[in-house]
């Protein structure tokens, strides 16, 4: 008998209509003859609610205390699952955080999961019963309760099918899968079937939140088969899988954006040696993450600009220690863009293809937009561009590389 | 220094502004050199909330995974609190009920406590910290999470005060204290500085809903020092209390009164051993409590009559079990009446002194008030009349046993 551990996200389990309906799909995959692990979210809000309750109480709550309250919406939900499994014939009991246990670092509100205990949980499933894990949290060595940060519960659910040596995880969630892009920007967006974790990472951190990329990452580590499916819908979905696993190589797996990137140029640093590093330097000691950076080259004078990207929430922090340090970095004056937004493709083809990066520049130039910056990884280019030509550069980035659906 | 533990009800946990003048009373029991423990409701509204869940989830929900939904409330406001008390300079920390541990029986959604672990509360207090501990829950022998019944908070808060040996109990809710009868009906009911275990438990038990009976015999099995007083006031509350703590001894402590009754007269049952035994043994198998009891006494017929009290939401269930044993018993026919009300006067002084009874019962007479039952205890006298005449018989009761307040 196969062991499966399916997830189901917040969405899926927002009331007890589809918590009763979470149940028949559950049920069906133990009549099918697997032995299955269920992790859940909380109902759709109610973290938000408990969260807004740990701030209205104290803007600097006590994050040990914080995991206590924000804990208990997936509390509530495993509960209720096992009660509707119960009530559809199933054998069903939670276990909750300290009960496997999901043993976690002592990082409040952004634990990392160390060991699950999988004793009880192995009885469990043995005795023919479902287990009902409640995913984003867990118990430190000290015994105090803990949280994994929002998204959590997909780490919960690979982790779960890690400890298990599952078949596969599957992600149930309010979208049919991974697109090639947005489909509300382009409505020819195709569904992929499969996607390597090294590709569903890249898109993970440009934005495209299907999966927590932490999940991704500890799935890549420990060989985890993900699908990321609808709970609404019978469609099978998106493979999450090895790269060998994927026969027919596409180039590029899909477009992403990302909006909240914030450009600042500063204008005549002098070209000398520890300038731009006094500027990198001040922006890492307030803890502030730069992304893209380009250093225009200075040819005839004595200065240069030096352009780079934060995140859009964090600009006017870093507005503020630019200015602390003006004196220290000589610079002439900042000028701060919110109005830019970065376009990526990814797809590990790029790593034995060349021109990848050419068709992009040139599709981006035929419509005249214009490229403020740019970085690659292995699998990845981004660039950025002005906000206003954001679904213009996707349409044609996605038309492009060929992954219009047939019309 | 002194150990004292707090209790506050679902009102006074409803929302951050209040979660947070709990706090600043607690704070004043820290200044004044206590160590404090407290034991928090959860916010009014929400235990409902989480039975209503479980309730559309299945009517009947497995106890256990009930017990895991609905225990999740306190775990919240332990939380806040713990985070509230921070905010204010006042090191605390939560201690949920497997973290203790409150041990309890395993029947679950009813369970009782069996024992309480104090060693890490003790070391939190030792070190200056207060200690949040989450009323109505528990965990099991084996380890799964428990609830108390309804109410269970109170109990929750006596059993850690006589865990910890605390000098005192103070239970903070939504009313002054505990008043000779429902100002409501009497506007010149007075507020008690002190009553008796015995008196409190029948008064809770006749309907004088500010403590959980459970927690008053706790606290008198355990000799705790209970208070009973408002979150939202400054008033002394009352004290509830051994009987040799009483100096001067009132006759009468209350008047109260129970609305939750239903009055059965099963007419013309065969007057021959056995026939009564039968109508109470039917009840008694379907598990419906019989309050009170009155049998006509039969002079000339071979018939008699048989009246007794049941709770009114048993009524219809009543009904039926003695219909389908209407032939064993061999009764003409069962006339219902829900328009009853049990009024009770309870005090300790009625003991020692003769006549408590004919004061009732006189007064009554003399406003046409008609006794249709009657029951009685060492300290409590109860008479079953029609419901309309429920707020004069309260009134006329509380002038003649000289509970009135001065005008």
């Amino acid at each position: 008998m196969a062991t499966i551990v399916m997830k189901f996200g917040g969405t899926s389990m927002a009331g007890i209509e589809r918590i009763r309906h979470v149940a028949s799909r559950v049920r069906r995959e133990v009549e099918a003859g697997h032995r299955v692990a269920v992790v859940v979210s909380a109902m759709a809000g109610e973290t938000d609610r408990l969260v807004g309750f740990c701030r209205e109480a104290s803007p600097l709550a006590d994050p040990a205390e914080y995991d206590v309250v924000v804990s208990s919406g997936e509390q509530v939900t495993s509960g209720l699952l096992a009660i509707a499994l119960g009530a559809a014939g199933v054998p069903a009991r939670s276990f909750l955080g300290w009960q496997l246990p999901v043993r976690t670092s002592a990082a409040h509100g952004l634990a990392r999961i160390e060991e699950i205990g999988t004793g009880d949980l192995v009885a469990a499933l043995d005795a023919g019963q479902v287990a009902v894990i409640p995913g984003f949290q867990g118990v430190t060595a000290d015994g105090r309760v803990s949280t994994l940060g929002r998204g959590g519960s997909d780490t919960s659910a690979v982790a779960v099918a890690a400890a298990l040596g599952a078949e596969r995880c599957d992600i149930y969630t309010d979208v049919e899968g991974v697109f090639t892009t947005d489909p509300r920007i382009v409505p020819r967006a195709r569904k992929l079937a499969k996607i390597t974790y090294e590709e569903m990472l890249e898109l993970a951190s440009v934005g495209a939140k299907v999966l927590q990329t932490r999940s991704v990452e500890l799935a890549m580590k420990e060989r985890v088969r993900l699908a990321v499916k609808s709970s609404f819908s019978e469609e099978p979905g998106t493979l999450v899988v090895d790269e060998d696993e994927i026969v027919e190589q596409e180039l590029i797996a899909g477009v992403a954006y990302d909006r909240n990137e914030a450009k600042v140029t500063i204008v005549a640093v002098p070209d000398r040696p520890g300038a731009v590093a006094t500027i990198f330097g001040a922006l890492a000691d307030a803890n502030i993450n730069v992304d893209m950076i380009v250093q225009n080259i200075a040819h005839d004078t004595a200065v240069t600009d030096v352009t780079f990207t934060v995140p859009r929430t964090e600009l006017v922090r870093a507005r503020a220690v630019l200015e602390a340090a003006k004196d220290a970095i000589g610079f002439e004056r900042l000028i701060a863009d919110e109005k830019v937004v970065k376009v990526s493709v990814v797809g590990v083809g790029m790593k034995s293809h060349a021109g990848v990066a050419v068709t992009m520049f040139r599709a981006l130039a035929e419509r005249g937009i214009n490229i403020q910056a740019i970085t690659t990884s292995e699998i990845k280019i981004s660039v950025l561009i002005a906000e206003e030509y954001l679904e213009l550069a996707v349409r044609v980035l996605h038309t492009a590389y060929g992954l219009d659906a047939a019309a």
